[in-house]
């Protein structure tokens, strides 16, 4: 038997880690007073493909009727962004406008088996959506959250570089380029970073394009060019371009504003292959781990919903999602994550004399009423054995008693971190563990 | 747009009651000591075929490849029982026995659409495997817990049925009918209570018994048998039968111990379909609404692992599982449920003067640092549509500040809940809205 290669689990020691991690992340999402939604992990075709991109879908089928087309309607999400436009569409009428909602869980890519793809990942995605309109203060609020969340996280070399699709759309127009041809710039500038800079030029130069704008977008692409805000308003004078820089500069203060003050850079030549972009646009990248690529990326879009549904209203919205499946071997190597407790349980009970079962049940259900999580070893082992599974499942502590320590209730309680021990009456039992555990 | 039948999802307010309810399980599965795992969505066909029975498998392909068959050897998951068996058939070495697992997360079922039928839906599993041998006592843990939770969800009407299948296959066997014979005869038991009694006698005179044996296998239908297992014994002298009820009594005993006193009944109608349990039987329905059906379920299975992965090892299971989709509706019609905060922040703090956006978001933060969920809201509403929106989605605590009271760090803060108001500094609103929350 083998795993399903693309498709990553966790042996339970690591799975309190990981379940520790994205508990991290849901409080830091709460604490801005996003909550949570779970959108079922199936959607139908028609509404997966609406948003135009090409994404390796898994359909499904009915396994006894392989051939049957009735059921073949249906496949799983590629990510959660579409799950939530599908949703605002249809319970628009219930919800609460500004709808800050979080969503964390796995979404699927039918991708050919290779090494490093994931085929099933989870996804921790941030959205505020608005009707009919949204202030820019949110785009600089969604900024701030993740890079709230990388702190938590330790990952404290997170930088964000910005950018907002109206300046590479003005600067388009004001060379008279727009639709087809600004789309096939935009797709060449997709792939900086991935793409050598001479390859990047003699892509742009089978676009016949303006020397100037050739220049210019050759130090976009080369981040020759300045990253002062003001300074790049010199550049082009067209309406969408300082409208784009003028956003970028709000975003930004905000973002300030609400305590995000580190690490953020414009960068002109992020473009993000999605197409329903329309504003800000940001991607993080995390300095020590280039070669993993954009770890966290989102923007506001303007007609999401839209163009799902036919609707009167308009709902613009802005997002951010990061993708923790590939962060997650960077984190599990950290000191301070892997200082956790691996087991659920603060306590085990172990079982010396098969007599007396029903007293070492007692003093386990005395431990639970006191809301000490506490496991019983119930097979018929050697203490040794029972202290062997202790130490291995990393217990913090022990409680060991024979016949007569059970008969006068009394318990030798073993402190596995301290290598101490002490008797114990039961009576003071859950306060002497209580006080032991706000010690650590 | 519509939602698709049997895919059930949950409005924002609906959905913290479900996840405040999967809390409360999680923390009673963790309080005995179950740790979690997460295996993915996805399992080979031929590992989800293993299990011998027939189910709505939904099998994947890739959209964008209709014919390909190279990935047609994956499919949905439809329990979190073989994903369990398989996992522990791989991690093996390196996990700790006696295993302790819980598991919440979706499973898929490819059933034709129709009324009050999941296709999708959320599973609560406990398991617990030994290697080579798992003593009896475990089965009335996994019994104890699963009580212990419907208490905690206030379903006080819960009632378990138990039974052994030693019981029906020694009796049967008394009678020298084993295997194929016992396997129909334990076919037509199952669809007890979905048919008539007239039917199951009917089913069973097809099946040419000996008069001696359809008379007890009707008492066990008609629930007309004893129930005490002492009584039980006189039926039958054949070793498996007079085991499986030495079990029965062995788990109650253990159940009763761990603290599961109440609402345990012996019911030797009770044969659950799937063919992977070899002792141990359980279910459990609720008196209020017998139309559910059963809403927890599980057993001992001697071999399960066995069957996925040539072993020479054995390792011996029980466990149980709780279907939680179908008891939401019913959980959430309860006022103990129904009186929580619906959003997951505690203070909206509102804006009335575009000016001072800066300081709102200082303001925001101070409640943030203090640990105080905090939303605040952007949009250049009016105090009345803000109030509005803080009323509707439900928050307790509302943060009020025209340009003067900025200036002056100073607030009004009104407890909606309370309908009341009061001025509060900045630097004592953390401490006042603690105490307020410590009060409700």
């Amino acid at each position: 038997m083998k795993g399903i290669s693309g498709f990553p689990e966790w042996l339970p020691q690591e799975q309190r880690i990981v379940d520790h991690i994205l508990g991290v992340i849901r409080e830091i999402f709460e604490l801005y007073g996003f909550g949570s939604v779970e959108t079922p992990a199936v959607e139908k075709v028609d509404t997966l493909l609406s948003k135009g991109d090409d994404h390796e879908i898994y359909g499904l089928y009915r396994l006894a009727d392989p051939q049957g087309g009735r059921q073949r309607d249906l496949a799983l999400r590629f990510d959660l962004t579409v799950p939530l436009a599908r949703y605002v569409a249809q319970y628009g009428g219930e919800l609460c406008f500004p709808y800050k909602r979080y969503h964390i869980g796995p979404v699927w890519r039918g991708e050919r088996p290779q090494a490093g793809r994931y085929r099933q990942f989870t996804q921790c995605d941030i959205d505020i959506v608005g009707q009919e309109e949204l202030p820019l203060a949110y785009d600089g609020e969604v900024i701030a959250v993740m890079q709230q969340v990388f702190s938590a996280l330790h990952l404290n070399d997170f930088v964000l570089r910005l950018n907002n699709r109206k300046i590479f759309f003005g600067l388009m127009a004001s060379f008279g380029l727009e639709n087809i041809k600004a789309g096939k710039v935009l797709r060449i500038l997709d792939k900086v970073g991935k793409l050598s800079l001479a390859d990047i030029l003699q892509l742009l130069q089978l676009q016949a394009l303006p020397k100037t704008l050739l220049q210019i977008l050759m130090d976009m692409a080369s981040g020759a060019g300045s990253s002062d805000l003001q300074e790049l308003r010199s550049l082009c004078d067209h309406r969408e371009f300082q409208q784009g820089i003028t956003e970028l500069e709000e975003v930004m203060d905000v973002a300030d504003e609400f305590g995000a003050t580190q690490n953020m850079i414009v960068d002109l030549s992020l473009v993000r292959g999605l197409s329903y972009y329309t504003g800000t646009l940001y991607e993080g990248t995390l300095k020590s781990h280039p070669s993993l690529g954009s770890v966290c990326g989102g923007g506001r879009y303007g007609n999401l919903v839209e163009r799902l549904a036919a609707s009167q209203k308009s709902f613009p919205g802005v997002g951010a999602s990061l993708g923790i499946s590939r962060l997650l071997s960077i984190l599990m190597q950290k000191e301070v994550f892997r200082g956790l407790r691996l087991t659920p349980a603060w306590v085990l009970v172990t079982c010396q004399d098969r007599q007396s079962r029903s007293a070492y049940l007692k003093l386990s259900r005395l431990l639970r009423d006191g809301g000490i999580a506490t496991e019983i070893y119930l097979d018929q082992k050697s203490l040794k054995a029972q202290m062997k599974y202790a130490d291995k499942k990393g217990f913090p502590f022990v409680v060991v008693a024979n016949a007569q320590e059970l008969e006068a209730e009394v318990v030798v309680l073993r402190d596995l971190r301290q290598k101490s021990q002490q008797r114990v009456n039961w009576d003071e039992l859950v306060e002497v563990i209580e006080k032991k555990i706000a010690e650590q």
